[in-house]
């Protein structure tokens, strides 16, 4: 077993709440739409988590002050119609399967103790080309959550994604499940050539749905325009071109 | 080590059973025969096993639904001559080397309380070119077993497979013998280029003598037709042409 | 976990001592100016660290002595302004992500045993092209080791390094504040093509004013000059030459 | 930790014994040279050891017989002036850096135990040519053995082989050092292309010195012959041929 230290900044309790996943993984949605909805909700840190399977890296802020890469943890008090929130968001997801699993079988416990009871994870599903107006697909642990995401507009198709859901995004359900926490996944369609805020905001539009909240868009949107525009030249600059296709790096 | 979770379904106990392993591997065969088998019989679930072995993935059905990939094993009430039987499939086999010893050492240990003597794994012996009439062959960790298999026809060749048997179905024999249960292994001939149910079909014709069982293998036969259909069109296609053989991949 | 052992081959105490990494990185700008160190103050050694992280392998003398390859901490006490002084050094750093965290973990927890109470991590910033007059970039765990180190002419440059530290001079530090120790990283701008003496010195020099020592740096200004030379005839080599750049392998 | 589990198929008591390490390596000289012996002195088996280290796999005899990769352990009871002696043998060494270091630790404690007070390890120095007449090159962890080795006909040059040893038989001398057993390697120069007979040749006439032993080198001399004459019928089909040598597979 691998070191992991979870650190508490700040004792929290929750009730009913959800975990809001938005690690780093296809086209960067997930991490998109958490980080967005952390600042426009005002959500507090509260833990931070180190461990051996992230990378062995300090990052630099513009101080110089190094600070150990970690995962976070982000809460927000509901109120009204909306539930608890927890947020788990980070720069890295561990970096082989069974810091996979161990990181998210840790996390399992510590959410539960905070009082979890909901995980959503949100993810972008790669498809390999421009997705000019990106749908949102599901995939969840129970009928009764499939409906509920139904019901938000959120898409199932047979079959998709084929491979299933590798990482975090699929693992916190699975593993969640074996312990009696349901949840689902909200995955935005995308490229996964660059980071696509353009999915990450269809991502929140059925978050919105699905917590009772309203979320202002503006910020993404006005990011994902200037995004559509360069994608725009770029493809007016392959327009009569090869069709051969540089490598691409998955963001992952 | 790792983290592995064995969840019983059903509570089961059985009388001097054969465990029958039908992990992935080359051509799927075991895979193949296995599942087969299982469907025959109406064999029923009754142990899931998830193991940070496996990758870090959900699958979804079509209704949505995520499951965690995992082992399973189905079991069998023998009547008349015909032993109990316990099955062992899944998705995948573990990932790497201490994967695959950790697994097949809890899950000897477990079959092994559940009432299992004996161990048949089920596998492919890949040829790297097609093979119209495959053979069985095997290889056993006692003499007796050795006797046995040869009186169903399968067939021993000197120094074959060369290379020994890597993975699941090496592995549960050779550990197995070391906890006092024999057990031998039935490898169909198979060109290791595609899924194949020829193969599975042969390895299921010695199962029938040695299990003392009547299989209805049209299913199977109907499916390996279409495999040769197939294969007879692509060797049309290639004649006259280079020597050449472009990669394989081996289903693994 | 993977082993590790540490033989005291003479038992020391400090007291508000400094650890000075110098383990093999980049340009090996941090190992040479630790063992330059260690020569000009006679520092001795009272610790090996042994390792599965580190290869298997083991080093021969001149006389055919066999040595496994480790890590060793080699002490000096201070006189006057300078502190106590505890160097890291070895022929390896830890070989992936667990092993680094591993082993700085029980670093760390041996060095507060001993009387640290500070760590400096030395490195090299290797700029992928050749540096006249290497500056000396700084990054540390808190504002105080900022100021002091910015008095000492280490500059801090917005953003930069972008990637963070990688390895032990980052984990240290990382891992360290963790546990309550602060420290600094200093990095000398080197090419990262070759061992950097030049670079080396340029730390040194920045050393020399924060541990008020003296060192005589005309050792590593000679090999710095002949780098120099070489670097000059091959600059000369290249002129009027195609643009590209045969591989390069980074040290470490 | 992975698994690991020692089958006593005899139990055996030693008296200032040598282990003889010879596991597969650079032109498999070490594994030659120690499976020769046992064979020459009637060596028998008392030890079997499985483990995780090694790769999921069982080879199979000719008659069809399973057996678990392993490494074994064979005794043969000193007379007159020669010690008794342990060999060590086996189809592979640990697979990884921590496999490498568990396996000899373990393995340490266990010959300590059946009576081992000294360990030769036995391998080849790759060359990358043809070597006509193969020196044996030696390491030590002692003064004294250096001095037994020399006067044995071992060479010992300065710095070589650079790179240290690594594997098991560097392992095995440096971590015995740390258990207070002290020990020598015995290289075989051999040009790494192939099993090297010769070599392993050189390096029993070396042993049969440091042994007080008569060994019959005939069956290896032969095959030593057959060696020679068909590397000469390579070179002469190599003359007036590219320098290019193609890409030479190291037995490892």
């Amino acid at each position: 077993m691998g070191f992991t230290e979870i650190v508490k900044t700040e004792e929290v309790q929750l009730e009913n709440a959800i975990l809001l996943e938005g690690l780093p993984g296809v086209g960067n949605v997930g991490k998109l739409a958490a980080t967005h909805l952390i600042e426009e909700l005002n959500a507090k840190k509260c833990i931070e988590v180190y461990s051996s399977y992230f990378p062995p890296q300090v990052l630099i802020d513009d101080d110089g002050i190094v600070k150990l890469v970690n995962n976070e943890l982000y809460y927000y008090h509901g109120k009204g119609k909306t539930r608890d929130l927890l947020f788990l968001v980070g720069e890295y997801q561990g970096m082989d399967s069974s810091g996979q699993y161990d990181l998210c079988i840790k996390l399992i416990e510590l959410v539960k103790q905070m009082g979890v009871t909901t995980i959503y994870t949100l993810g972008g599903y790669g498809l390999g080309k421009l997705v000019p107006d990106p749908r949102v697909l599901g995939a969840a642990t129970s009928d009764e959550i499939v409906k509920l995401f139904k019901g938000a507009g959120v898409e199932f198709i047979d079959g998709e994604p084929g491979a299933g859901i590798v990482g975090a995004s699929g693992l916190l359900l699975g593993l969640g499940k074996l312990q009696g926490i349901h949840g689902g996944c909200l995955m935005g369609e995308t490229s996964g050539y660059m980071v696509d805020p353009k999915s990450a905001s269809a991502v929140l539009k059925s978050l919105q749905k699905l917590l009772n909240i309203k979320i202002d868009l503006s910020e993404l949107e006005e990011r994902a325009k200037q995004f559509d525009s360069i994608t725009n030249q770029l493809k007016e600059m392959d327009t009569g071109e090869s069709e051969d296709r540089p490598d691409v790096n998955y963001i992952g």
